[in-house]
């Protein structure tokens, strides 16, 4: 038996497709949607077919953009012979957050995953490699997240840069500032071991 | 410093002003759009506009429908004589799911609260009155929550159904099944004694 007119439905439904948006959150937002102002609905509405058919992907480093270059490859202030490599576009924002690094990014849009059919040219590295190329790269930053596929992504983009004699550096892993050693695996906890540094 | 191409700073705007999405869910869910098919963003986004488009209130009950009787008002096997009273049109789904109750709803759209200024007038109580003026209604049950609006609101529609000389009943209040006495607050559990019944 279903409990809702049809349009309602419809929209918990859709909804409950987005990540961490569960059945019952769906149908709390529905029947907001369902008492907010017309013109802010429309606005809402608006502005997810707006930013899907306005952002696309940087020509030169796959960050998200509505233009050519996104604003950090545009920015003529940064330093264009230092590219930090990482996964997602979410990942520069946090990267930009900590107001440190002045170079230019690029995004991978993944990881290399066989069991997820994913292989290296499904995401984004005959681009950087491109880039290297043709550019005045310096050095090369892996910020791609330590997990398995991540490190496997990381060691293979750093072959294929090898015989560029370019410097390539990678993330240092350890444990996060404020953290707790008895909070760590032990993979965490040996990285932070080996990679330690006199003081 | 904005580190996101303005229509995705819109996207994650609009999502934050959704309740119980802060700023962190917003810009999951607005990077998660980004990476949808297509084909699926629109139909979240038509959702949204259809569902404000079609969806209005019941023109007897003010329960939300697309059509001009809600499907309870149209169903002629419910029983026509009895109504129960809710303050959202959500309370009927909760209700519905018991599957205990088969007459008619009412939904008043809010409570009458000075503090908000929300007098009788801005809820759907004249409606109400109409309905029991005209039809052949037999019980009014007050299933609005056991708030100091929603109990103020009960007394106040009690007061004006009794020249009409029909039976107007209120849910009972008490303890939760599997609820544990010791979790609830002093008025809940003298409501609990004070509305005891006999074994």
């Amino acid at each position: 038996m279903n409990y809702y007119a049809l349009p309602i439905a419809n929209l918990i439904e859709q909804f409950s497709k987005l990540p961490g948006i569960g059945r019952k959150t769906a149908q709390r937002l529905a029947f907001y949607i369902l008492e907010m102002e017309p013109l802010e609905v429309e606005k809402l509405a608006a502005s997810i077919t707006d930013a899907k058919e306005k952002v696309h992907y940087c020509s030169q480093c796959c960050n998200l953009t509505d233009d050519d270059l996104c604003h950090i490859c545009k920015d003529d202030r940064r330093d264009q012979s230092i590219i930090c490599v990482v996964e997602g576009a979410r990942d520069i924002i946090a990267m930009e957050r900590t107001k440190e690094f002045n170079g230019l990014y690029h995004v991978l849009h993944g990881v290399i995953s066989p069991m997820k059919n994913i292989g290296p040219d499904e995401i984004r590295i005959k681009e950087l490699l491109n880039r290297v190329y043709n550019g005045q790269v310096e050095e090369v930053i892996l910020a791609i997240n330590p997990t398995v596929e991540g490190e496997a992504t990381a060691l293979y983009i750093a072959k294929l840069l090898k015989p560029l004699e370019i410097k390539t550096t990678r993330i240092a892993h350890g444990i996060p500032v404020g953290g707790d050693l008895e909070y760590f695996d032990e993979v965490t906890l040996s990285k932070a071991m080996e990679n330690r540094r006199e003081l």
